[in-house]
């Protein structure tokens, strides 16, 4: 059922630009610091952030249950744990609050002062703690085109993948918010014929074009998630970008998996859009067969219409599209992927993130890492400036973009960027 | 260079038993509720337990850098980052307070009772607030152990293992402190003849012996920690069981490595040891052939000696220790571990755990799971009572248990132990 806040008639007396990420009708949680270096949590709408820790403190949540420092910190863990409930009683006030029509905040010149801010005076900081962070491998394609790169084209799914939403834990330490640069990182890689590993910065730098969504507190150890209940335990989604050293990963992920290959960065977009302000983007998912077992069984529609992109832009360069993809084409749905997350007993905590894995689609243009694109670089791409990338260069900015659109109402994530630096000197 | 902390001539004004883990020369690092529900750090030793906030608020920390809370906290993460300089300043001071000739607070009846604690007043908590846990896979006997059984016994150890301390993430939320019952887990597992992935209870619960390090701040993400300075940002450690259910492991595991078969639960011992205070145990480690990569290489010993063993005990039954192994035995040192992580500039925070995977040596009696002591079951073990195991039952208690020796000096960990319950029932 779409709540009011989601009313696409809905107008708002802040400006927003065509085309934004932000109407009215999104209200995404984050965490920034204000001009004034102070840390809050905030929402925004277009290009105005918002500061929640003095609209609160003003009186703007009145009636609502809220603790009085709730946004006055720097993460949303404890927002988030408050609920679903809470959740939308603060979206739905806050769409209230800017609505056209709504003089509160918009006739108030002194209060408007101390809770809007343009973007450019603020600083968007990682929006959770993340407690764990786990992956999973839920498109199809990616997994099929992965298979057929590292093992074998006849035999390209393994047999447990169309049972089991196959998932593996992640770092969090190395999580890090939009704009903020990463290392090529350095490593050891497969033996050439004298038997010695390489060793030295990966040559084979790829992004993820990937979504994480972010769980709040849901069972204790031991219990678990039933299917029907487990996307009530999911605040939002961003964007994510599970950057791989594909050289590295590759001598080292057999047989316990990835490990230095992928963690040391993963970039997230910093806005959570809440599944609340999703909800008008409800879509099928694949055809699921063999039939899963009964405890991942769905009913009803649990996947998700959202376009996304990734861009490349070498240094000084503009930037080119070098995928076009959908959240939609993911086999396994969220709720299936957190209800068999804590099938044994697993505990799940506010601010843990859940990343999707790499979201390939069923043509070329839709696969989602350079590896697939340009199929372990045997085809490779030529950006706008006429360079060519097998994988990710020095000096490249990889910018990844997802929006849904319905009924004239655009819901977007704004970027999730980063620029890639040459790996840090190697002493002695 | 042994601290004085260590001198083995010291002794103590409190009781100590003979054979107990704590002499005054241990003073490991913990945190528990005290009779009056409040949490705090806190030390140990012999059967007593130390107040540590409470030491600090009478002053007997006057002259060391600390904050006036540092010790009032559910965790120790504050006090790790503060380093190790400050580490040993504070384990030297708790020292001094309890020397045998001291009457600083040997004197002092009030003092004495606001800081001391018999351990059946208190109630143990988990140490550190753990943001990321590694597990590495660094005894090359389970490693050719488990390769025999789950692979090809001719070519057990993968060609990377002797090349790379193999690691994976595990998950942090489910890590629990001695003492807490675990859930045996439900979960899925490799398909019959009718090709339909089994469901239920795991049939092969196991533990793991292992040991663990705790690891303070050490570098910014991009950043590596070179072996030489490793050792400075490792607090301390702790005995670990990283309970395993071999059939839902050996369906999930291949390509991402191990997810549910693991996550379900890992039981750590609550007291964490200084490597301070391990210190006198200093040994080499297996010659390493090939040469590791030279930034592996490592100069003076960098291993353990660390007796540990793991028992059994049924229901209303008594013990029977099921394996003696030793800490010695690990082909990759901690150190290796460390700078393995972060050579690739991943970054180590304050609490971060780091798991030695299964401690396995030499002999059949000193395989640390029951996946390699019953050879997948073919050769069950007899406990006392005369019952028969092939892996752990319900009612089951495993325990792992810990000490180093020498010039007379024990020192400990106390036990790492739980009861495994029966599986959570299923709902429709």
């Amino acid at each position: 059922m779409p709540l009011s806040a989601n009313d696409p008639s809905r107008s708002t007396w802040l400006e927003v630009p065509e085309q934004s990420d932000f109407p009215i009708q999104n209200i995404p949680f984050g965490v920034f610091l204000t001009r004034d270096d102070i840390i809050t949590i905030g929402t925004r709408i277009g290009d105005t952030a918002i500061d929640l820790g003095a609209l609160h403190q003003l009186g703007y949540f009145q009636g609502i249950d809220l603790t009085d420092d709730i946004f006055l910190q720097d993460s949303l863990n404890d927002f988030i744990a408050d609920g679903r409930k809470t959740w939308r009683l603060v979206r739905n006030r806050i769409s209230e609050i800017f609505m056209k029509d709504n003089p509160w905040l918009r006739d108030n010149k002194a209060h408007r002062k101390q809770v809007l801010f343009s973007m450019e005076e603020i600083e968007m900081q990682l929006p959770v703690d993340v407690g764990d962070y786990t992956d999973f491998y839920a498109s199809k394609e990616h997994a099929t085109n992965v298979g057929s790169l590292f093992r074998d084209p006849e035999n390209a799914l393994l047999p447990n993948w169309l049972r089991i939403p196959i998932g593996y834990h992640g770092r969090s330490s190395s999580i890090i918010p939009s704009g903020v640069p990463i290392r090529r990182p350095v490593g050891q890689t497969k033996p050439g014929e004298d038997g010695v590993p390489g060793f030295g910065p990966s040559k084979l730098l790829d992004f993820e074009l990937e979504m994480a969504f972010i769980t709040t507190d849901s069972n204790d150890l031991g219990k678990r998630i039933g299917l029907d209940e487990a996307e009530d335990y999911i605040f939002g989604l961003v964007l994510f970008n599970d950057w791989s050293a594909r050289d590295i990963q590759a001598w080292e992920y057999v047989p316990l998996g990835p490990f230095l290959g992928k963690n040391f960065a993963s970039t997230i977009s910093p806005w959570i859009v809440t599944l609340d302000a999703l909800e008008p983007f409800r879509t099928a998912g694949p055809d699921q067969d063999p039939v899963p077992l009964p405890y991942l069984q769905q009913v009803g529609d649990k996947n998700f219409d959202i376009n996304l992109e990734v861009t490349i832009s070498p240094e000084n360069g503009d930037e080119t599209t070098v995928c076009r993809s959908n959240f939609k084409y993911m086999y396994w749905s969220m709720a299936q992927q957190l209800t068999h997350h804590t099938v044994n007993g697993c505990n799940v905590r506010s601010g843990d993130m859940m990343g999707s894995g790499t979201i390939s689609g069923p043509t070329q243009e839709s696969f989602g890492s350079m590896l697939e694109l340009t199929w372990r670089g045997q085809n490779p791409i030529t950006l706008n400036d006429g360079s060519q990338r097998k994988f990710i260069n020095d000096g490249d900015t990889v910018t990844l973009k997802g929006y849904s659109e319905h009924q004239g109402v655009r819901i977007g994530f704004g970027n999730c960027e980063a620029k890639v630096l040459p790996a840090e000197p190697f002493k002695g």
